[in-house]
């Protein structure tokens, strides 16, 4: 990697202002007249230009931030961005007036998107994807975590998580891949939950873990979906399996399913609208990030909003994602989601900033190594034509992205 | 303009599904296997490509558009586009928890974008604006609506109105400019709204049409603005002067501004979230289109609707506008505003897609020349990566854009 940088793949940013995000800092972690150095894709200086070392930028290249802000890569910590097709005629079709049922009739709903994606190889669902990543990392997203959970038998839930570790080949982005079979019940299953469920953690698990296509287990807990006894039954076997889990959790009712999510030491709790005080207390317990969603709970007008005061109240560390999926949630921008979780949901701008870098990398397992402007990370930057980080959140449609770096290139 | 064409400056699209947006067709219009022949610039043929006359191909530079769909260029009916700095610490104050007293007091509120206006050159003005405008454009606009009204005083309403129309200048898009100076109170002014009024209408608008600045002349009629009789006044010197009106009509009360603005025959009337039925039968009556302004409903978090159904019922036409400006619609994303129509506002497909085009280009009285892809009208088009025109408005924060053309180029 050093090749194309300077001298031992030495590369300096200086003349920027700084939003390091670093944990335990106040708000941003400003700083004002600060420079980055990076070596071989690592950062080695963050802070301010006066004090970096002569060794840090010896033999550098070195890039003049002309008074731009950096803040980390963002990264987007909850998406469905593999599917194939669309569901824009279910949208219009609501909006002119049918009802769910003959949506359904219509051959509408999760299962058009399992239909879809069985349909297409391993190389078209690449294809398809990658117009929705470039999108986001045209952004300045330098991580985006990737569910599967439109396959639904070992062989299409392997296809979506081998096209997910595909995009990262494509593309300068780190990519995790989750293992969401548990998202719904194919038609094949009849009803059988309690069978699919079998299914999901004898068989399609142990693949998935054997050939290394998933870096956590994910699962919808809900009364569409699948009960939290039948979701412990998924997070027993993924312990048992070493990888880490996180959950779909209390969108339309409370099922307890921040609590579960706890009680499985899960990264992360997603979407949250229904979650109560106690789900909020054991998550803050546990270190499970909430993961907000704003997108979803725009686009199906809910009216519940996540208690995002609790979380504050109890210390429940937020992520924000933008959810990218084709049925509940067809966005592919991060900078709307800020300004959706601010706009509709209250959270205030740094927390919607720390939610798409520090609390996103936290909520994926990656805080070591991503998600800050830290000494020992990834250098994933993001440069930015903004006079205050407030600007990221505030407007709408609009990308002042001077340019995104990723592991120092 | 012929020269960089085929002979005789013609060209033609081919291989094209075609929303024509026609007047009177049903829904989109649509033409299955359809092709669009422009010469100077003007559309000589739109329909079935197997029955364009051999004329209108011959000697063209032929484009093959493989499939891809054409709707007419998007127009944004309703902007304030020309502004200076931006209100990012006002939006962050309050989400910390600022009042709007304490927003005000720290300097915020339109008063600020009035002094930031006034204290740049017509040329910073220029630059600041573009890359608002890169953004509009960047998704298919091809005519867009500029407002006058931070500016307040006769020079800084003057130089805000030639900052808009040298933005046409700058770039490829059809650009119409509106005097709004009865926008709101300079500090000036000391709260007399009366004199401000005699100001606007004895010198600022003879001023502004003896130079030919404006296309069009609006107001703020609202509480915290002008009341109808004020805003009569403004009309009466319009109508004297020979320029068209429209009006920001019942957007926080019901003052009847919508029956105001259709007695004066507008253009349209805009916001219209307190709009009775007396007034959707004032506006059906007098051909007033209402434009609907998602973008600063949902950033303001307003919570009453616009009437669309009211509109439906009495036959009013409805265009959809972004509403960009700094303080209560930060948007630049005609794509995202359809969707708000839609998820928001419950406004169909259809209507949306109707709304950016031939109803935005009617409430700019420019009906005869753009907004439908009908022989006679500039060949100003759009051309999408999509496989149905659903898809504009389902998506969100996407940008599907293939090609856009301005007058056949
Ligand atoms: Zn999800
Ligand atoms: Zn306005």
């Amino acid at each position: 990697m050093g090749g194309a940088n300077g001298k031992s793949g030495l590369r300096v940013w200086r003349n920027a202002r700084l939003a390091t995000m670093a944990d335990g800092a106040a708000g941003f972690g400003i700083v004002e007249k600060g420079a980055i150095a990076s070596r071989d894709g690592l950062i080695v200086y963050a802070g301010p230009d006066a004090d970096m070392p002569a060794a840090a930028g010896q033999g550098a290249e070195t890039v003049d931030c002309a008074g731009r802000w950096i803040t980390p890569g963002l990264i987007d910590c909850h998406t469905h961005l593999v599917y194939a097709g669309n569901r824009a005629n279910e949208f219009e079709m609501r909006l002119a007036g049918a009802t769910y049922e003959e949506v359904a009739r219509a051959g509408g709903g999760i299962v058009s998107s399992v239909k879809s994606l069985r349909a297409v190889s391993e190389d078209e669902l690449v294809a398809q994807t990658l117009p929705r990543l470039d999108a986001l990392m045209a952004e300045g997203v330098t991580t985006v975590e990737v569910k599967s959970g439109y396959g639904l038998d070992a062989d299409n839930e392997k296809k979506s998580l081998r096209a997910a570790r595909r995009l990262g080949d494509e593309r300068s982005v780190t990519v995790r891949t989750t293992c969401l079979a548990a998202h719904a019940l194919p038609p094949e299953a009849k009803g059988d939950k309690d069978a699919f469920i079998d299914l999901v953690a004898g068989t399609i698990l142990p693949q998935v873990a054997a050939e290394k296509l998933a870096d956590a287990v994910d699962g919808f807990c809900e009364g569409i979906a699948f009960s939290p006894e039948q979701m412990a039954l998924v997070f027993d076997k993924a312990k048992a399996l070493g990888l880490p889990v996180k959950l779909h959790a209390d969108q339309l009712s409370n099922l307890h399913g921040a609590v579960l999510a706890a009680r499985y030491g899960a990264l992360s709790a997603d979407h949250l609208e229904y979650t109560d005080e106690e789900g909020a207390e054991a998550m803050a317990k546990a270190g499970t990030v909430a993961t907000i969603l704003p997108g979803a709970y725009y686009f199906i007008r809910e009216t519940k909003k996540p208690p995002v005061d609790l979380f504050r109240r109890h210390g429940v560390k937020m992520a924000v994602a933008t959810d990218s999926n084709p049925g509940t949630s067809p966005l592919t921008s991060l900078l709307l989601t800020m300004n959706m979780a601010a706009t509709l949901f209250g959270m205030t701008v740094d927390e919607c900033l720390a939610g798409v870098t520090r609390e996103a990398s936290r909520a994926l397992g990656l805080l070591d190594s991503t998600g800050t402007l830290e000494v020992g990370k990834s250098a994933d930057l993001a440069i930015w034509d903004i006079e205050r980080p407030a600007e990221l959140v505030y407007r709408m449609g609009f990308n002042p992205l001077h340019a995104r770096i990723w592991r120092g290139q």
